[in-house]
């Protein structure tokens, strides 16, 4: 399959890797999408990332239910104006037309708040951890597989703490140990974490933090998302606490998540024309073995790649001895498929005591002694690791830029250069004016606002925030 | 709280051991249950066993949609008749009526083979070994939680296959080395595995096979089903490949799940007057260390406490030093969350160099040399899971009945006495006789039809089988 070159259509690159990489489809069920087992593999390796992080931070699972009664969604304001015009109903269920209409979860605040209002009564009772893994449906017009589907998945974390300091640490701690840490650390992808503005704000939220990576087209994505939600939701549900001083108060909140539109961002930070560059400690196969032989040979060569296979221990190893596919053929799949290291076992290799190995990311060739290859596999995907992100970290570097006038920043966010950095006045009309010129919006503040000397990139007056612009997913 | 008697009321004492051992409640959407963290952290435990044994026999995992256009439903008669009363239905999405309706899946059998008509074009492509974990919906009118709610939490599998002779093998190969595996290895629970007359077979299927377990009030509960489809389905969405012989064939099918109700089933096999029993290969936390001091000896019982829970190595331990509440508080609670092991640590205890360890299974209480712990808490462990599964194994024994006559017959199933076995014509009219008269069914035939000497027990005709009845979940 050719694969069209990222710089001539960045969008069918994207579609034609999560196709011929076999990561996910479209479904019939229009706006969903059936996620393969290659994809759905990446996913389970996202998963226990992210899992053990959340419960490594003291949080534990539950499970709450799919249809939410459609009274719940309307008692926050905010909330229920966000997601009313997304959300897909339920009005018959078992051959009836139900009394009231459920509606399918397009995040679980509502059914969560109204349960916890059950399961706090005292301050002994909080803080409340907990995370779930769920589907939800959000109804979408317009759907791109991982990054936009009417249905995704998800872990959607809802804690309750006896204070608002406690809550804003734990908002932040998120965001930055467990998210922050999964997409640099597993992802090999280097992400901005801050602030939204206002106006990008969770619906509901009196703070929303982000991570935001930069995709290989110049744009950003929304990586991980992290929301401190005051007292609104417990007010809104009627969720009170008796304190340490006697006295009744609302809990504060959090909420927080991360999709499998992770699976989007890690296609577009990291491949090339050649297709995915999977970083190791998410690949399903670490290292693809093609064994390379004339049939006289093949007993010979299959049972050193068997041999060299199980040398490798907990690496994980795919070995390609299909025969209906010629070497190249195999190369070429593996690449687009992004396995991080190829070896490649012939005959002659064996002779001389040695395999061929490919790393992917660089696409560089060595020999490689079998004696060594157990200690010598581990450290190439180390090394490809760190190299990936490094990679991610220089691209990024080229591609932020920090423009000295209204013009220059408005050309490059135009033209989907990559981060643009200036300072911002921090009111809505110039974050509004520089949307409505380019499209583009402001992705994140920094965690901490700090003082600033220069001048609002927009109108000039002083400013107050620095801020980071792009055009995103 | 006081837990009923099991003896006194059954269904009682089941309702308050899963709400007193906060496994799961009823949710604010009608039908559907919350589950709360030590019941989730039950199924992940179920999750990991059973997923690691469908990957170990060469399954991967893939996700589906949750919503399935209502035309795809409609394409398998029997399959529509079975499911169509039960399903959930969106009639609007983003603000506007749907063109057509979707369906909450009920299962995916629809939306899957419409699906691998796009995969499967030749023998090639054939086996497709495929899994998802995923929620469900079933409208159901009376629930219960865990055993019978409108959403629940499974994993499905669904493969296809080149020949029949192959998909009957893998029916038969996931009931046993996974299913059956999971739930004696994990669960220790013992079961019944067979298969199921034609009435009771899933909508669509050729053949249906099942384990069942016996629950301590006699009741048996299915506990996973293996289903073997024949071409129903391929026929049905129009799946064909091209065989090895150059003629075009309906590939043959499989489909299998295990779902939340199993909690439902490890609490009802093991349970006691005290509460849960949990099996130590599937409870959160393995063994509890209850502290017990006066206020000067704190420091040195909690620091021995920590150094003796660090011993344990990989044991799944809670360390319970809540201030608010005695030792006796505590050893109630634990019992009835049924952690398999307590140790008590006192001042007294440390002097001599010991600690007391219960156990939950039978409640002997031993002192243990500290030394030992680090061998001596697995080989518990081990011991407490041989115990479990040989008394629910016990309980079959002297549950299990070979009745002389039709009366005694319905005497045994009336009363609820446990399985009772005898020979069956094989005529659904005397099926539906002891049905009619008892409500039980008959839960499973031998896997393999043997040639039966005896007469079926209910007409008198010579048996072509032997049947297993019973009351059932």
């Amino acid at each position: 399959m050719a694969l069209p070159k990222q710089s001539d259509d960045f969008p069918a690159w994207y579609q034609q890797v999560v196709k011929g990489a076999e990561l996910a489809e479209n479904s019939l069920a229009r706006g969903s999408m059936v996620i393969r087992p290659y994809g759905y593999a990446l996913w389970e390796a996202i998963q226990s990332g992210v899992d053990r992080r959340i419960k490594r931070t003291g949080h534990s699972n539950v499970y709450f239910p799919l249809l939410i009664p459609q009274s719940l969604l309307d008692k926050e304001a905010d909330h229920v104006e966000g997601f009313a015009p997304q959300v897909a109903v339920v009005t018959h269920g078992g051959g009836s037309k139900l009394e009231e209409p459920l509606i399918i979860r397009p995040t679980s605040e509502t059914i969560i708040w109204a349960t916890y209002a059950k399961w706090i009564q005292s301050y002994r009772d909080l803080p409340l951890l907990y995370n779930q893994w769920a589907n939800v449906v959000r109804w979408e017009m317009r759907t791109r597989l991982f990054l936009r589907t009417s249905e995704f998945l998800w872990q959607e974390g809802h804690t309750a703490h006896e204070t608002a300091d406690e809550a804003i640490a734990e908002a932040r701690m998120i965001l930055l140990d467990v998210y922050r840490e999964t997409v640099e650390e597993d992802f090999a992808i280097p992400v901005l974490a801050g602030r939204k503005t206002e106006s990008e704000r969770f619906p509901g939220a009196i703070e929303t933090l982000a991570i935001e990576a930069l995709m290989r087209d110049g744009k950003a994505l929304q990586a991980g998302t992290s929301h401190y939600l005051g007292q609104n939701f417990a007010k809104a549900y009627g969720v009170q606490f008796l304190g340490r001083d006697g006295q009744q108060d609302f809990p504060y909140a959090t909420s927080w998540g991360v999709s499998t539109r992770l699976v989007g961002g890690l296609i577009m930070a990291h491949g090339d024309d050649k297709g995915l560059k999977l970083p190791p400690r998410l690949a399903p196969f670490q290292v693809v073995i093609v064994p390379i032989y004339r049939d006289e040979q093949k007993g010979t060569v299959l049972e050193a790649v068997k041999r060299i296979s199980d040398s490798l221990g907990d690496v994980r190893v795919k070995i390609d001895d299909r025969e209906e596919h010629r070497p190249g053929y195999k190369f070429n799949e593996w690449e687009l498929k992004g396995v991080p290291v190829r070896l490649e076992i012939g005959p002659r290799d064996l002779e001389a005591g040695q395999v061929m190995a490919y790393r992917r990311d660089t696409g560089e060739k060595s020999a490689v002694p079998l004696t060594s290859l157990p200690s010598a596999v581990p450290d190439l995907l180390a090394d490809i690791h760190r190299s990936l992100f490094q990679s991610a970290l220089e691209f990024r570097s080229e591609h932020t830029f920090a423009p000295g006038s209204y013009a220059e920043l408005t050309d490059l966010l135009s033209s989907g250069s990559g981060f643009v950095q200036g300072g911002w006045c921090g009111s809505p009309e110039c974050e509004d004016k520089v949307k409505d010129q380019t499209k583009a919006t402001i992705r994140v503040l920094p965690l901490d606002s700090e003082a600033q000397e220069g001048h609002c990139v927009v109108c000039g007056s002083p400013a107050i925030e620095l801020a980071t612009w792009a055009q995103s997913y």
